[in-house]
């Protein structure tokens, strides 16, 4: 399984938010949706094997989950209604118990720190966690482990205390190339990098 | 100079259609602005030295030029707003002669064919003309021409005579890798690709 952790910094933690201004007053939740377009979506199918955790603001993590997804489209605006249908049902996740908003889509009451304990401490799987950052090695001289947990963050650095965590906890950090890309793009490449790894003919 | 052509089968031709609904009423403007979003958006800047043709519904092209955009913004909306805006201007595109909207955006009236005769003409660069396609051969197996221009179809395949013209004029047919992308992720690919040749350190 591939899983991303993209931490939303300005992100909002209610649904009174207008979709008609995602990039200004959702503080920035358009840089999330198209997280979550690039990390699921093939030409004519989606990648079942993946789970997107968006933190937000370090209060809520909403959890996408590939194998269940039913009303996932390409577009910003219909992401985002799925975001907000999951703060929706944000006081319906009591302690660490998510709540689901629409198939594939539930809300946790966890912040950076606990969804990363959460998703690496996960018995079913023990991912290997690399943090995509402009300072890491080139993911080309990475062997891409089998079950790869990608860590982001949006359009801000990680901050100090996200920053001491990743270095406790991550097995590598990693860049995807020579020039540093929006989170999105980031995530388009890793899948790229999994994808053709290994092939010598596609 | 990085050139790519988009070609939006469903694409709106005239300026009235709504922001808030890109990927329905708006023939999946959606698709057309992430391609921009993917051609030009580096973290902290724009590729300069990037071209974007969105062919609209075989009638008209807006052209998106790296070195002159000023109020490119990475969210669809916004992106979509510039096109219709450059719509407002389609009168004026009189003969080939191009209507300038925005800083960097302008309208051309040509369609598929005229826009790659245009475009493959130029005076200024000779573009070796890549069509991206799930039949081609692997971009990693191609050396990165100088002036590459890469032919993209939105979601919709080349239709037949997009398909003839294609394999009249193009120097190669290349795939980013074993899985099909959408056009906008396949338009990462193609930059990473061009950006990581021949590093071996980044």
């Amino acid at each position: 399984m591939r899983q991303f952790v993209i931490v939303g910094h300005d992100a909002p933690t209610t649904p009174d938010f207008s979709l008609d201004d995602l990039a200004g007053a959702a503080g920035r939740l358009d840089v999330l949706c198209r997280c979550v377009n690039s990390a699921f979506f093939l030409s004519h199918s989606i990648r079942e094997d993946v789970r997107v955790h968006l933190v937000l603001g370090d209060e809520f993590t909403v959890r996408f989950e590939g194998s269940d997804l039913r009303r996932l489209n390409p577009d910003e605006r219909s992401t985002a209604a799925l975001v907000r249908q999951a703060l929706e049902h944000r006081e319906d996740a009591i302690g660490h118990m998510p709540a689901e908003s629409s198939p594939g889509v539930s809300i946790r009451r966890m912040g950076f720190a606990e969804t990363l304990e959460d998703v690496a401490d996960a018995v079913t799987d023990e991912p290997t966690l690399l943090t995509l950052h402009e300072d890491g090695d080139p993911i080309a001289d990475v062997e891409p482990p089998e079950d790869p947990l990608f860590v982001l963050s949006d359009h801000h650095d990680f901050d100090d205390e996200e920053r001491s965590l990743l270095a406790e906890r991550a097995d590598e950090r990693v860049r995807v190339g020579p020039e540093v890309l929006h989170a999105d793009h980031t995530i388009t490449v890793a899948h790229n990098y999994l994808d053709t790894h290994g092939y010598t003919e596609y």
